[in-house]
């Protein structure tokens, strides 16, 4: 894959994966355009032959560097290569215990939330359990991320500045709200939240503003 | 919590957790005495009042850094700490396409298979099931790994030098392997495992040589 091949960065995503919409927030945030490519889970695009040459394993988000015409995966690892190669905002702190926080916090949602309660576990889970399963593992994360928010939250999830833990959490909170938890229960996240969708960079990102947003969820 | 009461730093730990065990090598790996706090999961201990103010999640492991006097959480988090702070062997590439390539092979290990077959998920699975669960789990996860794998490695998971990426590795073999997972199927996972179980630093990490192991499993 040469580099010639691409003018701008290329995010195959779909529009309700929470690992896509947590780049599209990264890519926004740097102020950097992306082309995308939609990938429709639900209709099983991420199992065509044309897209496991570029993801192996059919997950999305899978994002093409136009600079060097490599493919990356796994969310939280782009954003960082976003983070690290592009100017603008920081999206890690400085100082290495207040970076180490702030990755507890990423890490708090995106490996003791997401990847249970994700669209590849509830199909195993079953129709029948799945929302009580989700519902359940959801609040017992969010219980864990409320209690650390305490003692990190400012305006935003550590301190004032926005970091790659918020870009974490408006796609958690959006799916828990999706599967009936009463965010009442957790008010330091839903301010944070509330806070975040209303910048213009996380409006833009959110599902409904996606080109393979069904007109009937706009 | 001040910096005097610490000569070094404390990991508190479980033999068998592979989040402690995935510390317990990068700590070795970079030659940092530390001293070892056990707490017995299967007994509980992650819920006394002492260790819940200590890391108030109740997971393992939790990392008091002596310098700082800082508590850190989530294994991931705490090995880029330990790598981004202490001198010698480098445990991420400097290229950053690199470092995102070996960040995503952690990733897929410690996001995709780990959370969603760990003693907190299984034991909500559920007595009967749970044996199904974890293999389907590990095997889906190791497919992918496996295929990452054949892109990246060289005498370890990537390339010539051991990153991040094998320390993850080798707990989660430990792991299929309780599960009875048929190693067979990935021979690059199995051949980078057992070049690591020889080394020395992976060698001490291991469960059967932690103070809080049992004697019938040592």
């Amino acid at each position: 894959m040469s580099t010639s091949t691409y003018d701008r960065p290329v995010l195959y995503s779909y529009f309700r994966s929470s690992c896509s919409w947590r780049v599209r927030i990264a890519l926004n945030l740097k102020k950097i355009d992306y082309d995308v490519r939609p990938i429709n889970l639900l209709k099983g695009e991420q199992r065509t032959e044309e897209y496991l040459k570029i993801q192996p394993f059919g997950f999305v988000p899978a994002y093409i560097d136009n600079r060097t015409g490599k493919t990356l995966v796994q969310s939280v690892s782009i954003i960082e290569y976003i983070d690290e190669t592009y100017p603008g905002v920081s999206l890690l702190p400085k100082d290495p215990i207040e970076r180490a926080t702030v990755r507890a916090l990423v890490q708090a949602v995106a490996m003791d939330i997401q990847p249970v309660a994700n669209l590849r576990i509830l199909k195993y889970v079953g129709e029948e359990k799945k929302g009580e399963w989700a519902k359940h593992f959801i609040i017992e994360g969010f219980k864990a991320l409320e209690a650390m928010l305490e003692k990190t939250a400012g305006v935003y999830a550590f301190g004032d500045s926005i970091t790659m833990a918020d870009l974490t959490i408006v796609p958690q909170v959006y799916n828990g709200v999706r599967f009936g938890v009463d965010m009442t229960a957790f008010p330091i996240i839903s301010r944070i939240n509330s806070t975040l969708s209303e910048l213009p960079e996380f409006k833009a990102a959110h599902p409904s503003q996606q080109i393979d947003c069904p007109a009937d969820l706009r």
